[in-house]
């Protein structure tokens, strides 16, 4: 089964962790657009966002200058309890698949957290311990983000708020149960712990939520209360940066194993594992190398990428966030209740919205959940590792295209990203086994009316 | 916070994954005493064995003279998919007990199935495929074995029968639905599809179920369905066998950093995780070289080893399969509703029975829940790891003598088995973190009890 000796999993040694996150806005041959201040609608100042960010944290998303900036060793140390994470060959996938093609992927999800959330969560902790900081806000939708926000509070001694989708803490009431293990309070939301809870509980007492909302709560909470901030898991340029690590860690593998990706492949909700994926890559783009082609996978449901509108947007529901230039299909857009499979973020990190405008990411796909569930599925069972739905979207691309070079006699290197466990997920996994699972698809009067609630700036 | 440049994470290359699993028997000084066949009495045949296990197995089960047992190059393929497992330095966990002890655990909770019992359950069915089977049938209490059956036979293309303990199938819904993923037919047990099953729920209809009833339907179901045969993840010598890697693949890595275990701890509920990691330890004391000091843990709710008596017993309920000579607490014993953390059986398996009678495990040592799920709550935050209540007996016993070694200033080297994850398990957390969770340990009037009905043989 094994071809040209490499191995089915590829690890770097612990010294070859990466030493500093690169920040692809150094090279970005256009810069994405500042964020507005939500009151003003003027760029927002370092000042103005230091009621809610750590200080630290926001000369990280201000920063456009340095190409790499150093990963402080508290935080490699806690990388090397779960880093590097392997580089694997699907050598049983590909020969399930009958394919030429050569496929990989980086898989993020064997740490408690279940995914690549906790790259970014250790630096967002840290930093805020390092500014004295006594707790932190956030928000979170399946519990992935939130999970890892945990670990990282408990390991730095912070406390954290989390503001969790209401509909999410009712179904997977035991992702509340981990981080409440790890010390996490956990208030489902909309909840009467803020003043836009309050407001748009009494406009909709059955509320559901949603990650608008929670956002919003969690921002108020941060903006509140002495002591505190609020991070946030994707979207932000500061989580990319720190998500570069996924990229950095397998173009060092690939090097290791003397091959390079003809194709990387990534999930795409609001875009953190996506651009942490793909940075490094594009970099060797931006530098005019020969470059992989690059995939943004979204679901049909939501689809920011593919169907959306390049503006500036707010991030959240109760508009208290700064807006953002990117795709969008609007803050009130809400992905149909039989979508299951993750990603439901209106917008797309501006880094990745710039890049995807300006042609660096040479596709976006959509694709439907049903054929996401079916390829989750085969890949389970081929490489005996569980995938979680957001990642399942690269995989259905990755099949699609390792089945194209099956025809074309190609022998493509494929790269996709397996972001996460699927262990966390197992409701979505009942209604597909149970051909309960149906995809929904936005048309294009539902599309509308949410691009109409997009502001014009 | 490092010392002595030992990484974090020890991973072996994947040449160094065992070619072999190592056999104890053909080292031990005085051989368990052999299984018997229920009904006669007398020790069982491979020829009486053969309606229930596959051929190959029953090789292994009664093999007591080679040393080692070559490993076939499929269920290799498969190990280098989610193994080497890394052998970890719990740097920060030494840090936060500030003790000068090295504390080392093997970690087997970082693939699908969740724990170690994959590595057996695809040597199980790779030999039950090279054998011509269509199906296999076995059974499952929390969900971890019938995990790993499902994946080993969706890889193997082989159906799958698993008879889960009904309360565990209506308490862990999503452990079916991963199941069912892999394409396995779940079962609760007590049911309605075997004689057994009938009769039990004849006399009790309202019956939760026990892994002793459940091994019974699967037996029977082997024994009366055309191409099928049994499956056991844990007590049998042929488990010992493949578990064996753990052990192997630790020992590798103690030689690649030039340490080796003062203390060997492993928590024991049938004995597959125990006797798989200290097998290639006890190697040693066999051939009279210093060894570790080896510990076995088990719930003081479930007591087989320090309390138990050294007897043939039934391992079922229904008393359709073999007599082991074990100790045991019988095979009627129930450990209290409350008990939540795992390690349910009520014997363990022969070798180690043997071998704790013969004084080479040095002790075994029963903890209490509250207690057990404490050490799992601290090891979680200083690892960001989250463990399986059985695993965290494990760690309850290592935190214990890392805090001995600080008041005693000595620098032992502990290595125990983090045997699985706790994501599974949360509804215990969730007990645990509720203040909800209490102790039981059973009467000596209880055990009288339960001792009555092991047959006088």
């Amino acid at each position: 089964m094994k071809k040209n000796n490499i191995p089915y999993k590829v690890y770097l040694d612990e010294d070859e962790i990466p030493k500093a996150w690169y920040n692809i806005r150094a090279d970005m041959k256009t810069d994405h657009r500042p964020m507005l201040n939500p009151q003003t609608l003027e760029p927002i100042t370092a000042e103005e966002l230091s009621p809610i960010f750590c200080d630290k944290l926001i000369a990280q998303e201000l920063n456009d200058k340095d190409r790499f900036i150093e990963i402080p060793e508290p935080i490699r140390d806690f990388y090397k309890m779960y880093r590097p994470s392997p580089l694997v060959r699907a050598y049983c996938l590909e020969k399930m698949l009958n394919t030429p093609a050569k496929i990989y992927y980086k898989y993020e999800g064997g740490n408690t957290s279940g995914s690549h959330k906790l790259n970014s969560a250790i630096a967002q902790g840290y930093y805020a311990k390092e500014q004295g900081l006594k707790g932190l806000s956030t928000e979170t939708g399946a519990g992935q983000w939130g999970t890892a926000m945990s670990m990282a509070c408990a390991y730095f001694g912070l406390e954290l708020k989390v503001y969790m989708v209401k509909v999410s803490a009712s179904q997977k009431p035991y992702r509340k149960t981990v981080m409440e293990t790890y010390g996490a309070n956990v208030v489902p939301s909309p909840s009467d712990t803020t003043n836009v809870g309050r407001m748009l509980l009494e406009m909709n007492p059955d509320s559901n939520g949603s990650l608008g909302t929670a956002i919003s709560e969690a921002v108020e909470v941060a903006a509140t209360t002495e002591g505190y901030r609020y991070v946030l898991g994707s979207v932000l340029n500061q989580v990319l940066l720190h998500q570069s690590v996924i990229g950095l860690e397998a173009k060092t593998a690939f090097e290791k194993i003397g091959d390079y990706p003809d194709i990387v492949i990534g999930c795409a909700g609001g875009g953190s594992n996506l651009g942490g994926l793909i940075g490094p890559f594009i970099k060797d783009k931006f530098a005019g190398k020969d470059a992989p082609y690059f995939i943004a996978v979204e679901p049909a449901s939501c689809p920011s990428l593919t169907r959306g509108k390049f503006a500036y947007d707010f991030c959240d529901t109760g508009k208290v966030a700064p807006l953002a230039k990117m795709y969008t299909i609007g803050a009130t857009y809400v992905p149909s209740g039989s979508h299951a499979g993750g990603l439901r973020y209106h917008g797309m990190a501006p880094i990745l919205s710039q890049l995807y405008h300006d042609g660096f990411i040479d596709e976006a796909r959509a694709v439907k959940q049903t054929d996401v569930f079916d390829a989750a599925t085969m890949f389970a069972k081929a490489e005996g590792n569980l995938p979680a739905p957001e990642s399942a979207h690269a995989i259905r691309v990755a099949i699609d295209e390792a089945i194209k070079c099956r025809e074309s006699g190609e022998e493509k290197t494929i790269l996709f990203g397996l972001s996460g466990t699927g262990y966390f997920d197992l409701g979505a996994y009942a209604l597909y086994n149970e051909n309960a699972m149906t995809d929904s698809v936005p048309s294009d009067e539902d599309l509308n009316e949410s691009f109409s609630a997009i502001p014009k700036v």
